[in-house]
């Protein structure tokens, strides 16, 4: 079952990844996007790709001095930001389906986008399609624990989802945690209610049943399960990967974001309510600030749609240049490590033949 | 359907309710408890009966000079603060047990306990059990928006829910909200994921549907149902009520709960990070300390059991004397306010003849 030797089927491995970068999506596209671009080549070595309006996107690289250095693909069309699944689906010639395209052929391994999560979810599961053996793609954020990031999948791709997927988000995160943070045995734990073992809702606790049968399993790569953790665990960081439905997932890092900038709010109204307290405030701006940057989530490059034959990395809406250029080197870190390659050696079909799992996963499809 | 006259069923309208206080329940207990009920008689005028071991519960009213101040009921045991449901229920002489027959007996109102959540709810929902009509008891918690709280439930209670179950935890909640904080007509939201109408899980997406039915019917109390609230709108104080199931409403409270604390944390950090941060630090500290007071959710006196034959309060466990009277106080309120009886016009099933929500719910049973 397991132990076959190494894939070796991608040929440029020493050349770096190729990253279509979609230059229309975001708040601040096509320029904050362009910029980032320059960024990623002059600062992080990056190989990215601009796919957008030709003329808008050569202007905006002029005014970089930046004529030539990154390739410009031509796409007409581009999704709105507040454009739904369903309306990206019937546009072929969007700036992330070019994109799609651009993977497809082999000319590039990765996809970065600032636009709308559900048009780039969308768009990328159709035209990418899901790895051999994979259920459901999943999307996974970074959430900003020490000592290490903790990874939360799914974050809102399957609303409804079945226990097997969720067997299937942990190796998907651990194969994250792998590639982008060096974690060498990743520690998993399942999103429910309640410490003990027998708790949560049907979903979880037949999860929960699946992965303690998965972890026990010899062959392929092990999951270290480490069970229940709870939502105010969330930010402890005592796992690496925490396994979830999409619905909770989704409420559970809107929660989480609300609350921080709740208590941030709050925070900031105590320090500025009387005079002697306003002048304390002053002394601490930079402690504050340096401390917001920290929280911000987009620090760590924004969601990853795991499952695809790419990789796809969705930068939040509001990215400005720097961010744009983190989700790029997300997409080169992950496209480099090839995460496709280990999903494939984790859950692809072949390597699992007659597992329960797999079993499992033809009678769902 | 509506408009029948106001319930006169019960005689002592005037006298204020009785609440059976759980002397043993809680971190603190029955040290904290027996302070509590002394400061709820002497500062709010309120009428605690506490129920535990009484050698060592008189013994500590005398230490409060409160000998005879405070009637004392004889329970020889009680629920531990790591016993989960089944256990509770095996314990018919705990102090949550006596409680629940003083109220089936019409000897007081209200159930107050810092016991465990599980062991509270399992023991009450058995000992006093649901509202005629109504298909489950929820768990709603405060939550500190402004600038009026917005109430969530089921905050644990079910961890499965079906949709005609998250209609009812509407009338619950919008109950609790006029009862409590003197809201006519509240306003209801359904935490979900997505902002437009028709996003979320199977269930989410019926009991939404249902919800807009329900909004839309003539006679008794209507809803006024406002749709879909994300996570990070939970603490905007959009809604007077969001309803969810007990397993992502779970999940959420925690989250959040995490969340600040996470928050706080990190701006501790930053404000004594360095020593000019640290001279500030100093000028702020009333400021914060009164901050974290008011984010503290002992300040609104625990969560709260709907739907059962009786008011049940459920206080933190590590309540002090403070948070046990503020407890007695919310108890008091809801008691005195008649919340029973507001359930009982609401959903009880002599109001909604042939409705088609009893239909549903008379097909659950």
């Amino acid at each position: 079952m397991s132990g076959q030797p190494q894939a070796k089927k991608r040929s440029a491995a020493a050349a770096p990844p190729v990253i279509a970068l979609d230059a229309m999506g975001g708040d601040n596209a096509p320029g904050e996007v362009v910029k980032g671009a320059v960024l990623a080549v002059r600062e992080h070595g990056l190989r990215p790709v601009l796919i957008g309006r030709s003329p808008e996107v050569n202007a905006l690289l002029a005014q970089e001095d930046a004529t030539g250095l990154i390739p410009v693909v031509h796409a007409e069309d581009a999704l709105a930001m507040h454009e739904g699944a369903l309306t990206s689906w019937r546009r072929p010639r969007s700036s992330v389906a070019m994109a799609c395209k651009l993977i497809r052929q082999g000319d590039a391994s990765a996809l970065v986008s600032a636009g709308s999560t559900g048009g780039v979810v969308a768009t990328s599961t159709v035209r990418l399609r899901t790895q051999p053996g994979v259920l459901r793609a999943a999307l996974a954020v970074v959430l900003p624990t020490h000592p290490r990031p903790t990874i939360l999948l799914d974050a809102g791709a399957n609303a409804d989802a079945k226990p097997e997927m969720l067997v299937q988000f942990a190796h998907l995160g651990a194969a994250y945690a792998q590639t982008a943070h060096g974690v060498a045995a990743p520690r998993v734990g399942i999103l429910t209610i309640g410490a003990e073992p027998g708790k949560g809702n049907r979903l979880a606790r037949k999860a929960s049943e699946l992965l303690t049968a998965t972890s026990a399993e010899a062959g392929t790569p092990p999951l270290d399960f480490r069970g229940n953790i709870e939502g105010h665990d969330l930010l402890a960081g005592e796992v690496d990967v925490v396994v979830t439905d999409g619905f909770t997932g989704n409420v559970a890092l809107k929660s989480v974001e609300g609350a921080v900038r709740f208590a941030f709010e709050a925070v900031t109204d105590a320090l500025t309510s009387s005079r002697i307290a306003k002048a304390g405030a002053l002394l601490q701006r930079r402690s504050l600030r340096e401390l917001r940057t920290r929280l911000d989530s987009e620090t760590y490059g924004g969601a990853v749609l795991l499952g695809l034959n790419g990789t796809v990395v969705i930068a939040h809406g509001s990215s400005s240049a720097n961010g744009i250029a983190r989700a790029c080197l997300l997409a080169h870190e992950l496209a480099g490590g090839r995460i496709v390659e280990q999903v494939r050696r984790r859950l692809g079909a072949t390597t699992r033949p007659a597992g329960w799992l797999h079993r499992l996963s033809q009678s769902d499809e």
